[in-house]
Order: structure tokens, then C-alpha cells, then sequence
């Protein structure tokens, strides 16, 4: 699809349009040129992206894609009977079965977060995201047993991107601790780890991958030579097999895929809430 | 909608099923069960997670919804043809009028997140999550100037979940800087974001909701003390203003909603690629 434009228009954030938009895009071949437009909320700045709209399709000669999710009804109507781009509107295609089903108007409310920085559930996700600061890379070992979860693995494997993601995305309290030279020398995990290795994770890597990240940090020192690197990843995933720790390798994989993938394995009671 | 689950259904991480489902979900009144079924990339998994659905409805007496982002054929066959849930084929309804605009078939590939873990922008974020860890709350004045927001504001503001949000979501080097007491008394704002201001983002909040969440870090603290988050509120505020730098208030903004005023006010460039 060459010189198409997409448009992500909403009355919210528009982040529910881009990410379902893109993941139907991704289903085919080439990489359109993305536009967000977030807050469209009355009438005129309906009005105002449908003109973009439209002038734009004119210039390249032939219509955008757009992924509207629109609650507002006057918002909607608008783009509806004016913009020429083919308008998916993705909301109001699923809300009428739905409607059905549940034999109940929906509300027509702007936004999934809306009065939700007052929420319990986003008070958790603040406080993960607080715990799982504090507890980078080993910093502090203090309540670790209020953990969910604890991340393993030698130093750029994966650990901190990770945790985080689980704490903003799900409000895991995700800590991270390293496995060092140091661990693998004494043959041991570290003694903070013993009572919490239920809920231990580990994350590998390919030696390969590891030395080319780690020399993007410490250019040709001895931390980032792929024999050492073998070495570390070796004595990591022995020590972890040792000591029954599950783990899988982030080479290939996304943050969001390792994240899912920690759940499902540990602690699926959090993908049924 | 009492007593109804909801099922996220995907070959892939589900994460698009659940954000978009949610979305949609948020339009009528109540809460259902959630339950997130990911990688159910075979026939196998496909049978399990249909009868797993079609029991929980015999027991509930009422139909499950299932929100599904399947792109294996396969496994989208066998849930269309013995899945008794009310299925929202979410890819495959906007897909086809695609197919036909684009004139090309969808080639099926699961995952928008196949293969990224090795692309550039993948790799940006990374760098760019690493660099906001580096910069939160004013730890590091170096590179400060590689930085494309820096986020000001009063300790507990909100400004460290937003910048990991920006660099997670966004990829986004968002640096982090505290307005403390001392820069009040002095009156000028810290020498390192002089050269900055530019791309200087403030954020403030309502100093009675400031003053319940310092409270909840250090209880009867003078740093939690109303009259004193009134005061650095106000000073804050005032400096902001006099520095010509932009803010808005994250009182009832989710980090969601924050980030994407940022990057809409001052890298519109970034809803845009």
C-alpha cells in the first residue's frame, strides 16, 4: 500500500485505535504513513480533521485509511457523513451486537480511562511501577516478599524493560535481581533469592545478541566478549535448571511477549481479574 | 451485565484483544470477569480454550463474550464453527473491506509483534527506556541535551511514570527534573534546564490530592503537610509560568491521557511517522 496515509482519529487518546489499527495493518504488506489525531471532541475539531482529511486524499490522489474510535455522537456523525477517507469505525461495529446481547444502551462515554487516575486499580499500577523502580537490578532487597514477581538473569538480558512493562501494564510489583560472575563463582544463587524462588523468572539470551548489546555500552571490554558472554548464559541457565526456576529467552521477543508469557506460566490468576 | 465473562481470545499476546475489548466494554454499565487466553496458535489449543468457553457457559446459563484476534486460519475455523460464546471477530471484520480498497490478500501472520524484537524502532525504545531510568528525577544532567521532553514538576507529580510510559509506549527519551524547595527560595529554576526550557513539559496537581499521596509515603510529614503542597504548588506553578513552560494538571489525567497531551503540545511530529 504505497503512499497511503492511515488515520487513528479519536475523541480519547487514540492509543485503542493505533494499537488495533496496526495490528490489522501488519497483515499486509508495505508501512503506511500514520497520523494520530487524539482529542477530537466537538464539533469543530470534527469538522477541522475531516477537512485534513479529505485535502489530503485529494493531494495523493486517493483516499486514507481511517481507524475512528468515537464515542461522541455528534463527533461520529460528522466524520460519518463528510470524510472521504474508508472510515473503520471500530467502536459502533462491535457496540451493536453488543447492545443486543446485553439488551442495554451503551452510555456514549468518552475514553476507557476516564476517572480512572482516582481508581484502586490505577493506584496499584502507580505503586508497581514504584516497587518495580526500587527494586532494579537488585537495588534494594527490602520487601521482596511483597513481590509478584522477581526477574533473573545476567545483566542485559532483558530484566529491567520487562519489569517495568508488568508493572505499568498490569501492576505487577516486578523486582529484578542479576546473576553476576560473582554467583556463578560461588555456585549459588543469591542467598536475597532462596526463600522467593517460586515466584522467580529467569530471562536468557543468545551469547551472540548479548555481546552485541553489551558492547553497544563497554566497546571491546571483557563484559561484552562473546566468550564471556557464553560463559555467563552457561553457568545462568545451569544455575536456574538447578534451582527449578522457569525461563525462556528474550532474543526473539518482544517486551509484550515476554511479559504475557511470564504471566500465563506464573502467575496466571492475573490474566482472569 | 452481571455475572458475564469476558474472553480475550489470540494467537498472539492478546494484548490488542484485551485494550480494545476493554475500550468497548467501558461503554456499558457493570464489570464482567475477565479472562486472557493468549497464543492459542493450534487446532489443540483452539478445541481447549472453545470447550473451556462452551462449559463456562453451561454453568453461568448465559453465553460467554469472546473478543478474538486470531489470524491463524485454522484455529479461527474452529472457534467460528464450535465456539457457542458470542464471538467479535475483531481482525477479521475490518480485514476484508482492506483486502478489497488495498486490492492485495492479508498475509496472516500473527503477532504485530513478530520479528520486532530485532527492528530499529524496537531497539529505540529500549535505548529509550534506559535513558529515562537514567534521567528520573534529575539523577543525571548528562545527555540531558539528547533528551526530546524533560518533564518538571513537584516531588510525587507524576512525573516518572509518565516519562517511562512515553519511552515504553513512545520510545521516547524523557528525562525527569524535581522543582524543590530550595529552587523556590532561590526563585529561578534549576541552571541545568536553563538551556532546555524548550522542551520543558510541567506537570502540577490539586495540593489536596499532592497532599494525600505524600501522606501516604511519610505520614504527618511537613513535605505532606496541605499548606505546604499549596505552597510549593503555587511556587511551582508561578515559575512554570514566568519560564514560559507549558503544564497541565495530572489530578484526574491517566498516564495515558498525560502522554499523549505531551506529545500532542510539544512533539506533534511524534503522532506522526
Amino acid at each position: 500500500m504505497p503512499n497511503r496515509t492511515v488515520y487513528f482519529v479519536s475523541d480519547g487518546t487514540g492509543i485503542t485505535a493505533e494499537t488495533f489499527g496496526n495490528s490489522i495493518l501488519a497483515q499486509f504488506p508495505g508501512k503506511p504513513r500514520h497520523v494520530r489525531r487524539p482529542f477530537v471532541d466537538s464539533a469543530e475539531k470534527a469538522h477541522q480533521v475531516v477537512r485534513e482529511i479529505n485535502n489530503l486524499g485529494e493531494q495523493e490522489g486517493q483516499r486514507a485509511i481511517v481507524f475512528a474510535t468515537l464515542v461522541n455522537r455528534e463527533v461520529l456523525q460528522i466524520v460519518r457523513e463528510h470524510c472521504k477517507g474508508l472510515v473503520m469505525d471500530m467502536f459502533n461495529t462491535f457496540i451493536e451486537p453488543l447492545e443486543e446481547e446485553f439488551q442495554v444502551k451503551s452510555n456514549h462515554r468518552v475514553g476507557r480511562f476516564s476517572d480512572v487516575a482516582r481508581s484502586q486499580e490505577y493506584h496499584d499500577r502507580i505503586e508497581a511501577i514504584n516497587f518495580s523502580l526500587a527494586h532494579d537490578d537488585g537495588q534494594s532487597a527490602k520487601n521482596l516478599e511483597s513481590a509478584d514477581v522477581i526477574l533473573v538473569g545476567v545483566s542485559r538480558s532483558g530484566k529491567t524493560p520487562t519489569s517495568l512493562y508488568l508493572a505499568m501494564q498490569h501492576g505487577i510489583k516486578a523486582a529484578n535481581y542479576p546473576l553476576i560472575p560473582e554467583d556463578f563463582e560461588r555456585n549459588k544463587i543469591p542467598s536475597m533469592l532462596e526463600p522467593h524462588k517460586k515466584k522467580c523468572f529467569g530471562l536468557t539470551i543468545d551469547p551472540e545478541r548479548l555481546s552485541q548489546i553489551r558492547n553497544e555500552r563497554r566497546p571491546g571490554s571483557k563484559y561484552a566478549d562473546l566468550m564471556n558472554c557464553r560463559y555467563e548464559i552457561n553457568e545462568a541457565e545451569a544455575m536456574m535448571k538447578r534451582n527449578g526456576i522457569s525461563w525462556l529467552s528474550s532474543t526473539h521477543k518482544s517486551i509484550e511477549e515476554i511479559a504475557t508469557t511470564i504471566l500465563r506460566d506464573i502467575r496466571p490468576d492475573r490474566l482472569i481479574y
